[in-house]
């Protein structure tokens, strides 16, 4: 990766004769960016370019060059690609579009030029892609003429797009250090350059734009272990209908469910950004902080509505108000009349006027909380004037930096300096350590808030695996059945769990009337009668479930109702057989795996009955789960507190719950071929937990 | 208020004499700013302010001001006051804290002022405010020196702070043009400044920042009627419990509960914005485009991956992809490659670059979209570069410019300009009619949604309150039990609703077991036996409920079992009397009156029984509603599909649970001074609907 960044030399293959207005010309662009390595470019009609001697065709320049650019239409592409190759090329861009991001024809010929790559032992970036961008040693491969920055933030950039390198500004504060857009991803992607960054001394901050995602599980083991020293922030689009199948169109990537995304984040400790703003607060809060060590933040302002549009959102985020220190308010309020009121948010515009020292009472202030083991974090909210009339509190980085120095730690300072349009006031604050000003009370909270978040992926315990023993005859026995039939349901699905140590219902298969008096007799009232067998696999709609059988006469009833229900729906139907078993009492869960394409299993765990449609209270996450991954998995839903029991209700017995999603991902984990399994519902109660129907397919 | 904004003549009391750096002196501010009007110092140590003779007292002053600015310690304020009463000034802005924003004795302090000039036919503006500023006329009362905006924009603001006004910039594009701080409204409100700015011809768009609210009521009447000619935006604070709580503190504003503000704001047509940026671009967005006339937005984009993050809100904000104009697809695919797509998101980039007009392309598709019947709204997504080898396609402000000017209409296009950070291009699209800029993709789309919004708004239909026979007599009877006893419960409380023509449980009261057996035959079976009497409120705490009674042996077995639990409970306490009812079938839902203390009766309705708390599913009108308000209150619940019927369910009786909604806040208009009103539960089901509970406060 590091010679797609930084290559002493680069073949520009198609690259137009002509220069200036119009011409896009990525010889022009990477010289005017600064490039100071050799360049080649490759042109059969032209001798020199952009002052350059140029040559017909690569395997005429006089050393295989580090990097090769080839920028022609898609059916040029591949005779010049072999001609990389045969003079020993080892990294080439693939600018041109028109290949998985356009038609089949198109991805037929991209399957082909990397097939050919990987034979040789050549790395590619693209196709469909702008390429890369270095600001550390001005290198860019883009046809776009890019501003070239004074400085530019420690973050760097992957992305799916070119666009992003263009709008650098508009993504990142000051713009990005290293930009990659991976474009249609067809063999350098996600992981790759998030390994290079996560080693890379010039990348503090990790940003990825995301449409599409191939090789998930690979991303997932490198960004896991990234995120352990550095943050990375995504902003994955395409989460909306419309926008997934325009992602498809525009990278030809596979967009799965975006609730799968999210799970595959919080697995790898990646922070999902909601929107460009979002995205580009959370880069410059991780650039100028790292991270905040807790969750309690202590605002400094100047207006009391400010300090109130801050808390509103800290409540929002998770955050805290920090207790204020000891002392701080006594002190605060020396001098200043009785019936003021001093509290987190501290409002410091009366403590200062009246008190008669404005930047006293701010130095004051900061000093105490940042010295304080209770405070994390730092709101300042002031005003940032050119006025004359204001010289005196108009710029307060000085007393910033100051009580910095003083202080000595590097707690994360996040400022919102309102007021005049141009000042010069924000890079006199942001130059003092662990700085930041943002555009808004609420965007500096928000930003803390995301070093929190990094705080607490970076420390996250990683998922320890339990073994657990199972009924490995039984299970065998069930699984050459489910694979051959490509599918297990009723007592056969609930077999498989419960030789995976899941609780399952009592339940028999029976024939006929004499078999089911017969099973009565071996299982414990209330009971249900259901229908079994491949042709009923949606019950209700042949009237085919009856619960609450309370007596042998009961049941009786209800086998001659359900008969009669089954010939009313369809004369010609034939019952097979039923299950009796034993009603289980309790909440309706709903626990799911599903072989995502990209991450590989993900478990689900929701409410069930008619409310999964209605409240999708679903929460997922990637599979493997320990213990404390199925507690936040239960925690995150809206119907916990009903498992914690409302209203004096007995709590659910949530450990078994628990241990019942380890388990589910353990058998995850040792039976890789299921693509996917239901159990609906497991009833949940303060008794226990109790599967009562399953399904699981091959 | 006029004079407030623009009074011919200020006496400015409690001005400093020293001027400069930390004197906060506010002639000197007002003289800045470029106040042309007559100023008169007021201070008793002065012969002259900034060059402008001084006097003593108010009482010197050669006429009576047509405004007063009192800025002096809380307790030299009321014989000040009392001066520019004995002079005759009419308008008075007080500027001092300490009042009901501090303390019992600032609130006295502040009513003591508020009757003597109700007394006087004195308005106030304050306490606790930086008061007004007017950019028509360069008119300030703060005591900041404000930069002097060189243009401003038709947006007036209404805050219960100074800070924004210091702000302006901040909050909305190139400042407002006028701002006025109600501080503690302890006079001059909300109600009053925006009847003034619904009539001001200088104001286009209202910008409200609120924390709290008086004269709700007058509010809403006021604001209603505005926002059928003038949109208003609000950013309300103290969302949050902590939030609400400083608030408090803030302005001394009782801060209500944040979901009846939205109801507030839903019924008088007022825009909510999230947070300070949602807040200026809506406020840009609805000055620059006015209204949207529909749902349906066209993406022009020269970068695939931004139409991607445009859709992705279109469809977070209710908004709909356009369906493109005929044969436009067709124009656009002339002389690009087979392979390319063209849909909405029209990606521009490669049609006008493989095409080699770019700026043709953008000319067609613009005239297209903004010529089509299906096309309400327009988001332009492309680079505004300053390099010199982008000079054809960096700017195309001349090409929309044309278009709009050949096209004729005026529908909205917001515009995402990136790229360089300092370049003078949005301003030039800015000059072209109903185009504006924003800083991503996502806030052009949310801006346009925003415009959309008002236009629903400015076209609502106001509640058209229906009459309804009642059955007085009765009603009469049991509204004065109830206000004599404060509350009525159980079948009182029934008996009030079935006046009011809702359906409720039919039910009888026993005393003993005699009189239960011979209501038992009156009702139909199965019923349900319940404690009656005001001992017993929690009935569950005391075992007093008993459902599904299918036989009057069930009954007796109940009647016994209850009375043992009471016994068991509290051995002392006696029954008065039993509530036998018919028990009633369906989901539980909840319906509710409270009488809010700032806006008057709110009508709720949610999902009851155990998922009240957890899911907190409820949605809230102010009454009165008409039936299409009930028929938005349903169905905003989220369990609203459950009504519908899932699964193949029966749909519930929607139609009989509008007209109770409808009932209930009739109920409410007639009947003013109940404060609490509760059915709980409501079960509705396809048969209809019943009131099983009720209780109701005054």
């Amino acid at each position: 990766m590091q010679t797609f960044f930084d290559p002493k030399s680069v073949a520009v293959i198609g690259v137009p004769s002509r220069t200036g207005v119009g011409s896009f010309n990525n010889v022009e662009t990477m010289l005017r960016y600064g490039y100071k390595g050799r360049i080649y470019p490759i042109n059969p009609k032209a001798d020199e370019i952009c002052g350059l001697k140029a040559y017909p065709s690569v395997l005429d320049i006089p050393e295989p060059a580090e990097l090769a650019v080839i920028s022609v239409g898609r059916d040029r592409v591949m005779p010049l690609f072999q001609q990389c190759i045969q003079i020993g090329i080892k990294r080439v861009v693939i600018i041109s579009q028109g290949f998985s991001d356009a038609d089949q024809i198109g991805t037929d010929l991209q399957e082909q030029i990397v097939s050919l790559a990987k034979e040789n032992g050549v790395r590619i970036v693209g196709p469909n892609t702008m390429g890369l961008m270095n600001n550390y040693n001005r290198f860019t491969t883009g046809f776009v003429d890019l501003p070239v920055p004074e400085k530019f933030s420690p973050v760097s950039l992957i992305a799916q797009t070119g666009y992003i390198q263009i709008a650098s500004v508009d993504y990142s504060y000051n713009g990005f250090g290293k930009a990659i857009d991976i474009g249609n991803t067809s063999d350098v992607d996600f992981a790759d350059a998030i390994e290079y960054f996560g080693e890379d001394p010039e990348t503090e901050v990790i940003a990825i734009h995301m449409e599409g995602m191939k090789r998930g599980q690979t991303f997932l083991e490198i960004a896991s272990g990234v995120t352990l020293k550095k943050p990375i922030v995504v902003l994955k689009t395409g989460r909306s209908r419309f926008g997934a199948q325009a992602a498809l169109s525009h990278t030809g990537s596979l967009v799965g469910e975006d609730a799968v995304f999210d799970a595959a984040f919080e697995m790898a400790g990646v922070i999902r950004a909601r929107d460009t703003i979002d995205f580009k607060d959370a880069l410059k809060a991780l650039a100028c902080f790292g991270e905040m060590a807790g969750p309690n933040i202590a605002v400094i302002t100047v207006t009391g509505a400010g300090g109130i549009m801050a808390i509103d959102v800290c409540e929002e985020e998770g955050l805290k108000l920090a207790k204020l220190p000891q002392g701080l308010s006594e002190k605060l309020r020396e001098g200043v009349p009785e019936w003021l009121h001093v509290g987190n948010p501290i409002d410091i515009w009366p403590i200062g006027m009246i008190g008669g020292d404005y930047p006293g009472a701010v130095d004051t202030a900061l000093t105490a909380l940042l010295q304080s083991p209770d405070v994390d974090g730092i709101v300042l909210i002031i005003p940032a004037m050119n006025s004359p009339l204001h010289l005196d509190i108009a710029d307060l980085s000085g007393v910033v930096s100051e009580v910095r120095n003083k202080v000595g730690n590097k707690k994360p300072i996040a400022a919102f300096l309102y007021a005049d349009e141009e000042v010069e006031y924000p890079e006199k604050y942001e130059a003092v350590d662990a700085v930041g000003s943002f555009a808004s009370a609420e965007q500096c909270v928000r930003a803390l808030s995301v070093c929190y978040q990094y705080h607490k992926s970076r420390t996250r315990q990683l998922p320890s695996v339990r073994e657990f023993g199972i009924d490995s005859k039984r299970a065998d026995i069930l699984l050459e059945k489910g694979r051959k039939d490509k599918a297990l349901t009723g007592e056969d699905a609930l077999g498989l769990l419960e030789a995976y140590g899941i609780p399952v219902a009592k339940g028999i298969i029976a024939k006929n009337w004499n078999g089911l008096e017969t099973a009565a007799k071996k299982l414990e009232y209330p009971l249900v009668l259901k229908l079994a067998g491949s042709r009923f696999l949606h019950k209700s709609e042949w009237g085919g479930v009856k619960t609450g059988i309370a007596t042998i006469d009961d049941l009786r009833v209800a086998f001659h109702e359900m008969s009669e229900n089954v010939r009313r729906v369809d004369p010609t139907a034939e019952i097979e057989c039923f299950q009796l078993q034993e009603q289980a009492m309790g909440r309706e869960l709903l626990l799911g795996l599903k072989r995502d394409p990209q991450f590989g299993h993900v478990i689900a765990c929701g409410m069930g009955g008619i409310y999964t449609e209605v409240f999708r209270d679903v929460s997922r996450a990637i599979v493997p789960i320990d213990c404390s991954g199925a507690e936040k998995m239960i925690k995150s839903l809206k119907m916990y507190p009903l498992l914690k029991g409302v209203r004096g209700e007995a709590p659910a017995d949530v450990g078994t719950l628990l241990d019942i999603l380890e388990r589910l991902s353990y058998l995850a984990l040792s039976v890789g071929d299921i693509s996917e399994l239901d159990v609906n519902p497991l009833m949940v109660s303060e008794n226990g937990c109790t599967a009562v129907d399953g399904r699981i397919l091959w």
